[in-house]
């Protein structure tokens, strides 16, 4: 009888609704039933981030979808400009380096995001930079940039915004024609509510064109092939057939409640988990000006040994958190106010927080911060 | 109420227990549960296909198996035999050339499969090359090669046997130690019955030795990454959970029947195919030495235009079987006998073929292919 609470930031919890699609018998993917399917996924997926531009599926994790930005956009030898604010911005680091381009490697102090004014540097310094790669939603420190002031910035410019929104999806605006990002990288298991298993690739006019000069070794995450089988809509190699058919329904959900709607309610989630927090004498690692609305990072005295809360809440309590990576190890615990989290799960989670830092010894009075997170909730 | 009975080899049907399976809600994946369950998975691959090296999952379809494959082996330049008896094994050529490594193409007529005097006869000519790449299933052509007698060979010699089993394991017999494999690449759509997303690759020493020279690009499909992780009983990046979790229960049930009776039992059903296209006046499109228990591709004169079968045996009865691809493109309809498939549903798929094969003006006796099924059955 024991709960089986996922809060953490990917995979999130997958609604019963969407379990129930997921334990149906699949249908083969060359039929017209399934082209119908992609049909709405591909119209869905545009509408979502807002972009007219083409939309590719995947079958892989969010990395197999960054690793397809990076083998189609860079030649051996080209420079591009990685920023690093936490463990998913040093992938793009890694990838770029993995396929023979140059990283200049933009380093921001953890625990906030990058801002236009040193991306505009960055570039000032390196004019020949033809990219730059960076993370909406940094999960490891749960911070955002300002996105839609660094694309207005770049959109004038030659140089591509590549974005890692692999949490980011569904959880923080974004507008992509418009804010002039150039390609959009995610998954199905974050703010889609899915259990890992598609990768997202969409991609502007001045991406296909770099797509198409490209030179470097790609196969499987060729976009240039997922381009031609999407004017058949088909995707070039066997896709994840039972999390495209849910992720179909994932987006009704999504859109049927309003993204807008949707997203101001995740900023809810993650205010009253902010407040949570302070009220039991915790902090919230994230600086204020950059803090994600899909993850909290609550700093934990090390002395609380958090990596034991994490794992006493999941193996005693059923409610599964996140500890610290890369920096953070042993420093922070992280929470998911991302996909199918509500404000319901969200006291679980603080409750269980509440009950495993009493046994810790920690000092606060017990219900704080339950009773903070109400007063957010119902403002 | 219409049926809808997947008989395409690949997503083969996925039976109502893994149904169940992967309708039930997942776990967080770095976590004593999920490893339990890797280490679980990785213990029934072995045993399923024999080997006692290393087996990695990754996110992907079978096609990224491949890619691992290459991208991990060769070096630009490289000389390599890639294998060419069907769709697929020009997939490996394909993919050699993309990694920039020189595939010299062994090709062997459609409907039979390669020999290992074919093999001896290309390295002889070649002793330069460094890699074999073959078929064991070519689901295009439904034929498979005699795998121990080529392995047993390039056991003796440097040269690595790569394996595209995609549709082999677990329907065509496989001793990965004993016979001389050193790459087994497969996926989770096809024997394993499941829906795609989870790819499979299994390695030899002498592969890991190459996997450690290789210069190539590669990341997401890294195994090196992969062999990394698995010491800690984890993979490189997200997994497909889901499904990981769901392949755990797919092996046991195999293992439970027994590979050798499952085997036994597709060759079973495959007779009764055999027997029951004869019956009605239909060849088998493959040579008697190499045809595939895994599946069958069925000779349909053109002119009573098979695709035009296939699609009303879909969207009218709810059985799908697969065309043709490639030069076999309305000249076959292939149906798989792997995985879940039982004698009811092959009776089932005869039944539909007859009736859309009458209503086409073929001639022949209503029932016919059953009863020569029904025959092999239960001989």
């Amino acid at each position: 009888m024991k709960k089986n609470l996922l809060l953490t930031p990917g995979p999130s919890k997958v609604p019963v609704e969407l379990c129930e699609v997921l334990g149906k018998p699949i249908i083969h993917h060359r039929t017209p039933q399934f082209q119908q399917v992609l049909k709405e996924v591909f119209a869905g997926l545009k509408q979502l981030i807002g972009t007219s531009s083409d939309v590719y599926l995947l079958a892989s994790s969010g990395t197999g979808a960054m690793e397809a930005a990076v083998a189609n956009l860079v030649n051996p030898g080209d420079k591009v400009i990685t920023v690093e604010y936490g463990k998913f911005g040093e992938r793009w680091t890694a990838l770029v380096k993995a396929f023979k381009a140059t990283p200049v490697v933009l380093k921001v102090a953890w625990g906030r995001a990058v801002t236009v004014e040193e991306i505009k540097k960055a570039l000032a310094e390196n004019p020949d930079a033809k990219a730059v790669f960076l993370t909406q939603c940094e999960t490891s420190t749960a911070v955002t940039p300002d996105l839609a002031i660094i694309g207005a910035f770049l959109k004038a410019t030659k140089v591509a915004l590549v974005v890692d929104a692999v949490s980011a999806m569904g959880t923080e605006p974004v507008r992509m024609d418009d804010w002039g990002v150039d390609v959009y990288c995610s998954g199905s298991h974050k703010g889609m509510m899915l259990p890992p298993g598609v990768g997202v690739v969409a991609v502007s006019a001045k991406a296909i064109a770099m797509i198409d000069a490209s030179t470097n070794v790609r196969f499987y995450f060729d976009l240039r092939k997922a381009r031609k089988a999407l004017a058949d809509t088909d995707t070039p190699f066997t896709p994840a057939i039972g999390i495209v058919i849910a992720l179909n329904e994932a987006i009704k959900m999504l859109l049927a409640e309003g993204i807008d709607n949707k997203q101001a309610y995740y900023l809810k989630l993650a205010k009253a988990v902010w407040a949570g927090a302070e009220a039991i004498g915790l902090g919230v690692y994230a600086q204020p000006e950059f803090r994600s609305r899909a993850l909290t990072a609550i700093l934990v005295p090390e002395a609380l040994n958090p990596k034991k809360l994490v794992k006493t809440m999941r193996d005693v309590h059923g409610i599964t958190f996140a500890g610290g990576q890369g920096d953070l190890d042993g420093k922070v615990i992280r929470i998911a106010h991302m996909g199918a989290v509500d404000e319901y799960d969200i006291l679980a989670g603080l409750s269980c927080l509440e009950k495993v830092l009493k046994e810790a010894g920690h000092k606060f009075e017990l219900g704080a911060s339950l009773a903070a997170a109400q007063k957010v909730f119902n403002s």
